[in-house]
């Protein structure tokens, strides 16, 4: 096990009929940005929840933030937030919008530059303060309700762009597993596949002996396997809502990570998908992963064995064989969500492989646990998924 | 799965030579109480690291915290914080005295009354503020370092009592497995079995549906199995070290018992047995532990199965025979790390288990996960184990 630091101070208030105590942790008498996306949260009834709850603070409603959020409505929200004297966000919605109002909370106190910096210059730039946050979140994928991470897309350059500071993690975030009963097949689907591959991102590197954080993430994994398709046929099952949404918050808190080697690229090179194609993220990374797993084999080979062995019973065959059936079990078990993994199913074609892999040669840099996937290896996993 | 609340701001800073960033942590200006147990820390070269890195903080030193700590000790440590006007806690050691710091730095700031209400009244007394507290923990076990909790025993009483409280969490524990290397046999099987039992208390109740909760559960009972015996059979085996560290840790910080029952009546059973004969925390549960299963072998008997497929492979029989095999199979462990898990082999008698129902019976109050196990039971767990 590496050394690490670990620390989450993001208070969960879990469980059926729990929207309302949002009354109790925002902040009397401050201000208040009540950000939002599309139209879900009024249909399922959430938007008057809250509204309700909040009947006696000063709300400044913010509504209209897209799936993978976009830079120009964020860049919107903070002209609203500094005109109103906003003291404090709540976000009410899925990952998108509290991915948006954490990067609208650390851009409206940034002042050493333009703000897209947080975004593109992440690793120099460090985020110093930023407006505190509290949240109710009504979809269960990205793990943003316990962490300090943000993906934000530029439509006019077409990019995709993270960052990560303690400083904007939630002070609170509510999930009411009954917000699942509302969702589409698709958004569910796409939220088993994004907590699926957060978890795998963080566990099929190499091995540093540490035993706690591979049964954690294997816990997760195989919670999601069982759970995804329960909810998947019943949306009104809540015993396995709750066990979805509870599995997508502990892949992506910090937790599994700590003292381990990370992977991330396939979210990197999935980023690109969506920001050249629009593709929904955890489609994204279906697509990806297989091939990463398959031209990776032998970085992460002992890995890959293990997962095979402790998540889908593989014991036979040589350790390529192993893999070989590794890899088909996972895309075997994203196309019984109904999500395709290849990049024709989506209308993908070799020019924006070529696109993507330009992209990478510009930026210089080599991604994946051990820093060795250049842009040819970019090319090589994307080719494996035409 | 319940509805559930979990909050964990503590800083763990884990690993090899990370003692001396306590002076990261300790606040510059303030005036710091060091406060420790006996001669381990200074025989094991923590006391001088610890002292180096704060050469320019103001520190008043408090040694002498007993293994189970007084009550007595505490109250006078309390003395000295308030005439020296003390600001901040620095517990460094091993459970007993971070759980001596927990108590000191409540009652430091208690004014409603006899500062022992804190404990003996811990279901009715709220603590409303506490010093500030930091901790360099020394001894994988308890799990007080990323926890509000804390037990104290009052010698003039015999009594072992506990409270928990947010207001007493550290506000960063260090954690350098290097620590174990000094630690004697003893010691590491009773943190061993201690933690152990930290998760057997929140996993072997009844089954309401939470995959996470009892997979992490199970994950950590597993490594405990894995590691526990490396660490004995090597001191100086870094990796299983820090395996075991890690597992105390997330044993009791909360996480596996959120959203689901949880037991303690092995707890509140051994602390007698540690306040009447002063037989080593952990010693008391590896003696409980057993009795309890069988005698409440119904109540558990879902969990009781599934923890002995899944931990010891256990398949073949009936549910009874199932069961006696997984008791069989814990006692073997305890064992096994030379742990005795009889009142006799303690040189307790039926004596003792007369004066433990008395007291239970005069409480009046049922124990377990379903609050039904009165002081007749008390008596027939203790005759098990006789």
């Amino acid at each position: 096990m590496y050394n690490f630091e670990y620390k989450n101070p993001v208070k969960i208030i879990f469980g059926k009929n729990t929207i309302p105590k949002v009354a109790n942790e925002v902040p009397k008498n401050a201000k208040v940005m009540f950000i939002y996306g599309g139209g879900s949260i009024k249909r399922s009834g959430v938007y008057d929840t809250v509204k309700n709850a909040l009947k006696n603070i000063e709300l400044v409603e913010f509504g209209g933030i897209e799936a993978n959020p976009h830079y120009e409505t964020c860049m919107k929200a903070i002209e609203t937030v500094k005109a109103e004297k906003v003291e404090y966000l709540l976000s009410v919605g899925g990952g998108s919008v509290l991915d948006a109002t954490k990067f609208i909370a650390a851009a409206t106190l940034y002042t050493s530059g333009d703000p897209w910096d947080i975004l593109a210059k992440s690793s120099t730039v460090e985020v110093k303060k930023a407006l505190p946050i509290g949240a109710v979140m009504t979809l269960p994928a990205t793990g943003s309700e316990m962490n300090g991470n943000s993906v934000i897309t530029r439509i006019s350059t077409q990019e995709k762009m993270a960052f990560s500071s303690p400083k904007v993690m939630p002070q609170f975030s509510i999930l009411d597993p009954e917000c699942v009963f509302t969702l589409p097949d698709k958004q569910v689907a796409n939220g088993v596949v994004d907590a699926f591959i957060h978890v795998i991102e963080q566990y099929l590197t190499f091995e540093v002996n540490s035993p706690i954080q591979d049964r954690f993430a294997e816990s997760i994994l195989t919670t999601l396997i069982e759970e995804g398709p329960k909810v998947i046929a019943d949306r009104k099952d809540y015993e396995a809502a709750a066990n979805f949404m509870w599995s997508a918050t502990m892949a992506l808190n910090g937790l599994i990570g700590a003292g381990v080697p990370q992977d991330w690229a396939s979210h990197m090179i999935g980023h690109e998908l969506t920001a050249l194609h629009g593709i929904d993220h955890g489609r994204t990374l279906a697509i990806i992963l297989p091939g990463m797993m398959n031209i990776k084999r032998n970085n992460k080979k002992d890995k890959i064995i293990q997962y095979g062995k402790r998540i889908w019973g593989i014991t036979n065959g040589t350790d390529n064989e192993k893999i070989d059936a590794a890899i088909a079990k996972t895309v075997e078990f994203f196309e019984s969500l109904g999500v395709p993994t290849t990049l024709h199913e989506y209308g993908v074609t070799i020019d924006t492989i070529a696109k993507i892999t330009g992209r990478f040669e510009k930026r210089g840099f080599k991604v994946g646990e051990k820093a060795d996937i250049d842009f040819n290896e970019v090319e090589g996993i994307l080719m494996d998924r035409l």
